[in-house]
Formats: structure tokens, C-alpha cells, sequence
């Protein structure tokens, strides 16, 4: 049974997340040919979720909410390394490899927006991706993020080392 | 029911370990035929057992998957002693011996080793292998291993001493 | 169920000792006409038992296994003591009142000994004996062990003073 | 007493960071006027200082160096957010307003990056600096780095929102 | 005042290692020039040196002494990885730059050496040196050991991988 | 200043055992000449001696006196294993090599055995002395005490196995 609906947007619902979707998150992020997607590269078992979960759940720097179209569960939004004297944050999502290509990421990310301006007074929100993952990168330009910056060679993927795209965000320029 | 899939190699899956796991385990690691080839001196209970796979999951220095062929576990394969600074890691494995003969170690080894320099930037590989257990060193040969020397009569076995041969694996090397 | 096989005699097994068997060992313990045997003059409730069971399954300084016909569990053997500087431990053994008279002390005592010098490395043995219990003498010397030395009215058993028997076993002295 | 030379260069020595340190650390932090440098909006005293530096020398995540001029210290230059997995970390560094404008931040930013590359084996270093801080931009510019993005409005300084530039600098690039 | 000695040999003296020592090892463990040679790579502090002291002097898996020669303290001798089970333990021992070159080291690694077989009941002693630290090595020959491979680009110094080579002693072999 | 006086023997005094006397244990346990006579074979330094001072004052199942003649401080003689069901111990003593020969020893051994005796309740004293320390093994025959055993082999001391001989008393036996 998932958590209650804390958000929602055009299709999607941001729930909470609860100790029963440990299952779901340890699913995907061991997954290989999604692991590639999200850049993870350590194994995630069943406990490592249950603490993963807690972690982001009790942390002060960041909220973490499922992606749901009505029960089911479609992936995770969230947003991390909130800095509160400057009033921005980072944005992140991930949405499974069945349920993509049906605009879900976008809308999640755009209604993560919405919240951190509307309801937690940010003035500023930057999101990451990499550079041979152009689907997200279109993903922000959609919600009004603007390329701010390419970090060269900066992350190890696949034994060969690729850029990274550093998109931001104002109030002003949010699709809403 | 086995943890997800983490890495794939050509036949074998490398799985995330789970507590369900420890009864695989401790029935292997105390088995006297197979002591023998792991080089394991003390018994392992159940308690024992759920420690170890807590002490393998979180730790920062190596990770450990288990080897699967569908839903069946055939073994053990982990890398330890990772050093981030100097990009080195020690890797490890074993089969049971009913599933041993069919090549498993060698695709689990290979699998790991592209992980180990693929995903987790790695510039160095060395596994150690008792010198009477001539199986295992064909495996590593086989992965592209080098042997780069041999300690001799390191370890005390069966009464006893007998040589250690150390092996060497440099990213070059990996038969992908 | 009983923890798996860790050894195995002439027809003893020896396993890891599990939190299930700590009604076996209460059971025991408690016996009037058993405690006799073992020199145990206290009380061992089921969650004495378990701090038992944990305490030698944990101890650094030695190793516990039970001895068991096929399930059946009949006894208990162990060294204690463990000296690694200078490779020496001390032994001990019992089988229920049941399952006396048919080898089997001796069985395991053997079984324990090759262990120790075969694969802990360890260059000598000792045991203990109370004079009155001639059996348990013989059990010793049929392994291979020598009397070493008597230490005189060294324990309290029964409203008197009792001698103790100390035996040795060097490792050319095994009868394999 | 300073602590002990850890590396040299031009002119600067990096020192290891003493319990001593804290009276340094804790008047330039402080300081209205240097505060707006280094972009610190909070007071911070000297059981604070203490623990700021503690946690600086035991961080995993990076290391941290006074800048010296033989016995005199003149600043503090340090990396952080080190990623072992991508071989990556941002590097800072400040320089007191009596010791700035003879090339010291330079020199220790010069110094840390080499040391980042020779001996930590990593392979990209970033930096940040805020839009009005021209000075910190052409420090790094001597040293190599290239500015690889422009986070638009970023902080909050002073009652307005600034830019922060994003550099970044790959081994081939140090000016040695 | 140094610690009691603890062992002696031809000139140099084995003495305990006492808190006031931290001075003496964090100077050398900076030190730029020597760093190279012990090849440390990260910074130690007074506090971080007392911490290390604190962690050698209770540590089960092995030994360290300061190398003294009368009252003045020139290096530092140890072993590591102790494993009593198969009776080996790994070898080290840095002498100051000062005080190289006088046969101090070669005094120190046999005194070490002698213990290890004739004290501690070790069957088997390793040690691992870089090879462009020629001296090293032929300090360990001088003793009695044996190379015994070369773990080629085994580390990453001063920006380049470097082989490692494997010595290795028995007691038969060591030139007392 | 030594602890106060608790047993008085012929001349020498037993003293409790103060923080202050950690010098003077540390001091004899690392010499090499006095390290074979108490078959100690690993370092202890200040801190270690002080763990040790501490360990004997708070232990249950023992005593530890300080030798004394006068103010000066000779030696230490406890007894530990204590084995209150049994009514037995086990005693030790050692007297500094400058302060031998003048029956310190026996005299410390006979007023400790009879504080076990006497004020203690117990009913068997034990005593362990390898058989290459003849004197040693003289001053428990002054005492009262028997040989109950030679343990063969026992133990490993400068790169070859003594025996261990075993020397009993009982309360009539004991040369008061």
C-alpha cells in the first residue's frame, strides 16, 4: 500500500515514502541497465534500502517523494543539498525504464518546483545530468531550467570519463 | 527469493546479498570438504553468519555479490582490501563444488573485474590463491590474470605450510 | 535443525552450535546426576543458556562445537584457553548419560585434536581429568594423550576434595 | 608552534592543522570585513572553531591545510566533497587581507592541485567563486583552471542574489 | 625521556612507544621529502599522530617499536597483519633521513625478525617495497629475505603507478 | 611514594598497588634480560602498564601486591584464577634481577600463601615455573610447595618448547 499523496500534478502523485517501498527502490537501483541511467555503482540489498530510505526520509537537507499514477509506483523525485542561508537547493528523479517516455518526469519535476518555491521560499534550484543522457536534459529545458554550465570530464562512467550538464532554475522562468 | 540482479556476466548474475542468504552461506563455509578449498579454520553458526553479511554489506572497503544461475546461488564473489588512493582491490570467489566444472568462477571473476575498473575506476586487481588449488589459478589465467609472484609456504593448511601464489590483473589485461 | 557439519569423526559429527540447541545444553546442565560429571555446581535457566551459547560461540580464545550422531545430538566438545604465542590450548568433552559407552567421546576428542594441529596450528594439548572419573582418563589415553601430572586435592566435588589429572598430547602423538 | 610542513610550495608552506589553529581560524571567520570574502553569515566561537577544525582533520571527505609563510600563518587552503568513485573533489582556500595580493592563494592552490593529481590520484578538480570576487577567478586562471559555467544568482550576499562561476581543472591543465 | 627498551640489537635499540613520541612521528610522517619515501599520502596532525600511537600500542595484529640508538630516536620498526593462525605477519621500518645509510634499518628489521620467530612463534614474515626505493630492498636481503614477486603498478606515487615488490623471510633463512 | 603496607612477611612488605608504580612495572616488563624470566613477549608501554595496574587492582578473581624493603620497591607476587568453589589459585611473584638471591622471593611467596590460607579461605595454591628456572622452582620447595606435573612442551620461549612444572600446596604443607 503506498504512503499518502503529498503532492500532485498534472498525472503524477508525490507520495511519502514508506518502509514498503524498499522493495521497489532495491529493485531499480541494482537493476544494471538502469543503474547506468541513475549512476549508481555500488549493490544496494534489501537492508541498504530500509536505511536508504530512513536516511532520506529524516533528512534535513532534502525531502524524497515517490512517483505514483494512481498505485502504482513509477519511480522517485527529490531534491538534496538545501541551503537555506541561500535559499537553493538540488533537484533530482528517476523514473522506471517501463513507465518512461510518457512525459511522468517532467511533471514530477515540475511539480517539485512548484513546492520548493510556493511552499519552502527557494530562490534557486540546479539539477545535474550527463551529458550522454539527453532525455533529461530535455526533461529540465521543459520545466524552464537553462544550461548554466558543462563540468568537463568529471564523472567515471562505463570506464571512460563524460561531462557533466549543470542546469538552473529562478521563480520566474518555471513552466508552470 | 534471491536479492536483484546487480551485474550480468555471460551466464551467471551477480546478486545482491541478502539475510536470507546466511543459511547458503554458514552450510558451505563449515562444510569440511569445502573448507578445505576456501582455506576457512573456524566454524560459522547461523548468528555468526547474519554478522558476517552485515559486516560484507557495509563495508567501505569491497563489495560482495552472490553468485546466481537464474534462482539458483552457486557461490561467492567479492573484492576487499580496496585501497581509493592507490586504485588497487583484492578479489575473491567460490563455487560449490556441485557447481563447479562449468566455468562459473571464470565469468563471475571477469564480471567482476569489469565492474571493478569500469564502474568503480580501478586501476589494479590482485587475487591470491593457494599454490595446491591449481582450479582456481586456471580461472584467473583465464580472466587475464598474471601470476606475479609466489610467497612461499605462507599459509599453514592441513598440517602443513604450503605456498601462496599471487596473481595481478592491470585493466589492459581483462579478456572483456 | 541442527547447525551444519563442521567436522566429522570415525562416525561423530561435529557442528556449529546454534541458538536452538540451548535447550539441550539447559537440559543438561541442570541434571543432578549429570552436573556430577560435569562439575557444574550452578543453576543455567534457558536464558543463562543463551548468554552461554553466545559467550563461547564469540570467544576469541577457543571454539565450541556440538557432537552429534546423524540430528541426534548426544554431547559437547571444545578447546578453551587458546594461547597462539605459544600454541597451546586446553580441551574438554561430554556426552550424555544415554549416549555413553559407545565411543563417541573419544571420537570427537580425536576429531577436535586433528583440527587443532592440522588447521589452527596449535603444537600442544592439555585436559583435565578428576581422578574418580577413570572413564574420562581413558577416553584421553585412547587419543593419545600422557599423563602429565597430578594436581592434588585441586577441587571441591561432593562435600570433599578431589585430584585432578592433567593430560598432554603433542601432535606426533595423535593416534590419526 | 605551527605543526608540521606538509608540502611546499613557491613560497608557502601547507601545514597540518593544530588544536592550536583555533585562536587563527576564529578571528578571521569572525571579521565583518572578511566574513563578506569568505561568505561565512554565522559567529562562530572558539569551542566552535574547535570543533570546526576537528571535524576538518578527521573529514574522509577531503583534507585541509593552514597556509604558511614560514612561522607566520597567512590562510587556509583545503579540498572537500572528495568522490573516490569519479576521482573528483572542489578544492578552496583563503588568504588573510594583510597577507593578499603577492600571489600566496596562488601558490597554495598550485600546490593543493598537484598534490590532488601526484598523490591522491584524482582526475578533475572544481571550484567555485562568486561573480564579484574577481581576484579568487584570475587565481585560478594562473593555476590552470578553466571557468566551465555561470550558476545564475546562486547566493545570497549582502541583501542580493549573485552569480557563482564554476571552474574546473583536468591534470593535463595544472600549470605546474 | 624515551620508552624502556624492550629489545636490542647490534647498535640500535627496540623501545616501547610512548605518548611523547607523536612529535617525533608526526615531523617525519609531514615531512615532504620523506613522505615520498614511506609513502604516505595524507597529512597527520599532532592530535591524528597521538591517535595513531594510541592505535598501534593496543593493536592485536601487531607490534611497532621506536628504533633508538642510545637516547636519540631514529626510526620506527613494526609488523602488521598478524595472522596466528598460519603464523606470518608483514614487516616495516623507516629510518630518518639523518640517520640513513648507517646499517640501522638492516639492525632493526633482523632485531625485529628475531623476535618474531623466537618470541612470537611466527613461521613466516613479509615485507613490500616500492621499486625505485632500491635501498629498501637490500636492507631486507641483508637480512636473509628473499623477493619473491613484483606486483607490478601495484600504487600510485607522485603521479605515476610504481611496481611493489614482495620479499619474503623463513626462519631457516634469517642471517641472526 | 610507595602504597601502604598490607602483609608483613620476614622483611619483605606487601603494599597495594599504586598509579605511580606504572614505571616501575613498565620498566622491568620490557627488559630483555628480566622479559625471559617472566616469559612476557610483547611491549608494554606507560599507557599499557597503567590499562595493567588498573586491570589487577579491579580484578575479581586475584590479588597483586608490590614487593617492598622498606621504601624501596623489589618486586610483585599475586595470585589470580581464583576459583572460589574450589577453594584454589594459582601464585606468581617476580623480584627485580638486582634484588635476587636474598630470599625476597620466598619470603613474598610464603606471606602471600599464607594470606590465601588464612585470610582467604582457600584450600590449594598452584604454582607454575618453566623447568629451565631452577630457582624459581627452588623457592616454592622453601615455601612448602610439591611437584604435581611436568607439562611437556608446554610453552615457546626464545625459538624452542620447554616444559612447564606444575608445584602444588596445601594448607598443612605450607612452611609458615
Amino acid at each position: 500500500m503506498p504512503g499518502p499523496v503529498f503532492l500532485t500534478g498534472e498525472r503524477v502523485e508525490l507520495r511519502t515514502v514508506e518502509r514498503e517501498d524498499r522493495e521497489f527502490i532495491a529493485r531499480h537501483r541494482n537493476d544494471p541497465a538502469f543503474r547506468r541511467v541513475l549512476g549508481d555503482t555500488r549493490p544496494m540489498n534489501l537492508s541498504a534500502a530500509t536505511d536508504y530510505l530512513e536516511s532520506v526520509v529524516g533528512d534535513d537537507d532534502g525531502e524524497t517523494f515517490l512517483v505514483g499514477i494512481g498505485d502504482r509506483t513509477v519511480g522517485l523525485c527529490f531534491f538534496y543539498d538545501l541551503d537555506e542561508t541561500n535559499g537553493s537547493a538540488e533537484i533530482g528523479y528517476w523514473i522506471t525504464l517501463e513507465a518512461q517516455g510518457r512525459g511522468h518526469a517532467t511533471d514530477a519535476a515540475r511539480t517539485l518546483a512548484r513546492y520548493a518555491f510556493d511552499e519552502r521560499r527557494l530562490d534557486k534550484l540546479t539539477a545535474r545530468v550527463r551529458a550522454p543522457n539527453v532525455a533529461s536534459g530535455r526533461v529540465l529545458e521543459k520545466v524552464g531550467f537553462r544550461e548554466e554550465g558543462v563540468l568537463r570530464e568529471q564523472e567515471f562512467v562505463g570506464g571512460r570519463r563524460v561531462d557533466l550538464r549543470v542546469f538552473g532554475l529562478l521563480p520566474s522562468e518555471l513552466e508552470r
